[in-house]
């Protein structure tokens, strides 16, 4: 892999400025450039993705008309290229700076957003799903958006609550049952579709949202997104012509690993190798 | 009704200079700020709303959902202060610029597009449903948006693909049967709901999309859109807090009324009083 100025081989990087810390910690989210990372990243991710979409396994969740893949997860545990990509050092360096400990990848996935078939997500906050279902017991972790194509307003990019991580757990009670149209597929596929099982209250989004205001990163291909596992956020349905891929990566902190979770959910969902990654 | 600088009562207006007809036959779509209409239009709307939403008739159309209220047709025939509003000497004075010819509503509506609810609407051109359900056989009308909020990314707003409206019609065949939800719903129906009974090709969106771009006019409350009949376009759902309502005239020339139907549509959909509206 290509080296750049964001780190050579093994280096422990600290490649977060001061201010893009702060505007972390104030807003859950940061966006970073295309520069931040190797540029030979989507070259790679690219070579590997048709294999990838194209394998059937439990693994892979498709869009509700049973036809389009909306997600492949477990990546960085079946697919070395993309295990390296998380060990990327000015990645594997910024999480540490933001979480303060040594890290793994708890959780990858792939979401696709088809040409005019990616369906929305609901509103909600990943961290709940990690803490119910898989027993992380803190909200360190970061998320870490790779962007496969580029972001626009018009492919469904992510929308946040800026802020709204301050304000904790934020989901009422789970809903019963499976959404539609996945009513046979195993319990724990609840958690991956596009009717949230933890669902936030309308009033509760309302009033963050006219508070906060709501933002979209958008951005070229191979742009970064990091934020926090209690933003609260959205996507749109992608009804343009063009894909919005990105890959998600998951960090948790070494000492955070999930605890006292009597059936852990599949592998390729909560990794349970919690070893501190070493940077490539 | 308060008067503005945009004409004094009964006046015949010429308010739209040339680089916005211009901009109109090259891009297919105009965005008028909110002082181009008087003040009062928004609340005369507002007054009137609450009513116009509660009456069920035929001419209200609802969401999948069954309960939200996606559409009400017919408002320039069912409300004296509605009707009104299509005959301000703005908009007559502008449309007629655009058409060169006098005018008459042949349809309008209120679009609701609720909080968290409002549904998308496929990638469509207007006028086919004009020419092949009523009988309007040359594209010779002008769609008016009255923003009656704020639009922006987030609430689904109207995506155009800038400039198709000079393709000509790009649908392919008509869709047979009733959309999803509305299967006990009369015929008609399917013109009006959210899959589109006149589809054209993915892949002419897509080459359409790829050359000219993609837009979505955004503005405050208040803000008129202008937009081509054959203008291709689609809007996301509205996956905010806040609601995106507009209203819609449809203007049709006086010259092109509706000809050899045997069964028109109901006269909220397809007004049969094709006289020329006088200014206010």
């Amino acid at each position: 892999m290509t080296q750049t100025a964001a780190g050579a081989s093994g280096e422990l990087l600290q490649p977060l400025g001061p201010e893009l810390i702060e505007q972390y910690r104030r807003d859950g989210y940061v966006l970073l450039p295309p520069d931040f990372l190797p540029r030979d990243v989507l070259d790679v991710t690219a070579a590997v993705m048709p294999e990838v979409l194209a394998e059937d396994s439990p693994a892979r969740i498709l869009e509700r008309d049973g036809s389009t893949v909306r997600s492949v997860y477990g990546l960085h545990r079946s697919r070395p290229e993309i295990s390296a990509l998380t060990r990327l050092p000015a990645l594997l360096g910024a999480v540490r700076q933001l979480l303060g400990d040594d890290v793994y990848v708890h959780q990858s996935k792939v979401n696709i957003k088809a040409p005019f078939a990616g369906d929305q997500w609901e509103w909600h906050q990943d961290y709940v799903y990690w803490l119910q279902g898989d027993g992380i017991h803190r909200p360190d972790l970061v998320n870490v958006a790779v962007f496969l194509d580029e972001v626009t307003e018009f492919n469904g990019p992510l929308t946040f609550v800026p802020g709204s991580h301050a304000e904790g757990l934020l989901a009422g009670a789970d809903v019963d049952g499976m959404p539609l149209g996945y009513e046979d597929a195993p319990a724990w596929v609840a958690t991956l579709t596009a009717d949230e099982k933890f669902q936030v209250r309308p009033s509760v989004i309302e009033d963050l949202a006219r508070t906060n205001g709501l933002v979209s990163p958008k951005g070229p291909a191979g742009s970064i997104l990091l934020f926090h596992p209690n933003i609260l956020h959205s996507s749109a349905a992608n009804i343009s012509p063009f894909r919005r891929a990105m890959l998600l990566f998951v960090y948790n902190s070494v000492s955070n690993s999930p605890q006292g979770i009597a059936e852990p959910r599949p592998d390729f969902l909560a990794d349970p190798e919690t070893v501190a990654l070493q940077p490539l």
